[in-house]
């Protein structure tokens, strides 16, 4: 963490920073971000901001654990507050369909795997660690499910998760393509559908 | 279109910067191409270039037109010559798959629609239009295998092009980052699954 990160002060104008890019990234994506129009952005030195991000790419990691961060709590932290089970499952897939069909300019992890998922480096090895924890925590909540007995004991939960986040990206195409309503009424009855094909 | 590309021998500069800028498209995306790194990466300068594109837009627009092209050629042009019906609507979907986890960098058409679908102006009209055709075509080919008998008359065929494009992107998304044999073995399991329950 380089030293202007250590104080209060500094901390708070590193979020501001982090907060100005996370825009900058929603409208431009990841590629559309640079020391040089951030600096500009929030009407600081380039030095000034190096101060706080070493490189380019420190800044752009910084915008993807914050985009993480705000997924998790807003579609993770309220929906693991329900009843285990199916109700925190649906309650998750929900959540993540509102996210995806109405965040501001779009997800910016899913801007991400586009932009990077064919190029290795830094940034690609942090979008597949989010994206695997992302998986992991679908297969999790479906376990879930299948231990209250709500979903049948023979449920493929891997193949479920993959089915989830399917639609979750259709929703995020179609929304931002084709309108917001058309895209959620056909995720709600792909939802269903899967759902009720593994009720027990 | 400029006076440059009247002649045969400006059509087939044209056609080499369009190749040479689809290969920059798929590996930094539509904001990654400018006149300057297309010039650049042909060895013409800049003058050349805006000889065949009149501006910067101009030659995206010309990479997203080759990519549907590219598309129809790869997909729909081979797929068509299957039987109509539910064999020709499988011959679409197994070769956009295949399309989706192998296309090196990336399925420029989705490039461009997370890049640019909160950014009105004409790339994202071009978006929307290639993408509703495509959602079309997909509409077409299952009401042909209603028509042959092979799918249930109450088949709801808009929904069912919906979730099959959710395959897709879920494929064109897990190939590149987890490994595309995984993404086809869950691609095929949803495919059938969606089939089976269609059957007549």
């Amino acid at each position: 963490m380089p030293a202007a990160a250590a104080t209060t002060k500094g901390a708070a104008t590193r979020d501001s920073i982090i907060d100005r890019a996370y825009q900058i990234v929603r409208r431009d994506g990841f590629e559309g971000l640079s020391i040089g129009t951030i600096a500009e952005s929030v009407g600081m030195s380039k030095s000034g901001v190096f101060a706080h991000f070493g490189s380019r790419e420190d800044l752009q990691l910084a915008v993807l654990d914050a985009s993480a961060q705000r997924f998790t709590e807003t579609v993770f932290v309220p929906a693991l507050r329900e009843r285990r089970g199916l109700t925190r499952l649906l309650a998750i897939m929900q959540r993540t369909l509102d996210w995806m069909a109405n965040e501001r300019g779009g997800c910016p992890m899913l801007s991400a795997a586009i932009e990077y998922d064919d190029r290795p480096g830094t940034i690609r090895d942090r979008v597949v660690h989010y994206q695997t924890r992302l998986r992991s925590e679908l297969v999790r909540a479906i376990r879930m499910a299948i231990d209250t007995n709500e979903l049948r004991a023979d449920t493929d939960a891997d193949q479920l998760a993959f089915d989830f986040f399917a639609i979750e990206l259709a929703v995020h195409h179609d929304a931002r393509l084709f309108g917001a309503d058309g895209a959620m009424a056909h995720a709600g009855r792909s939802l269903s559908r899967l759902i009720d094909a593994c009720r027990a």
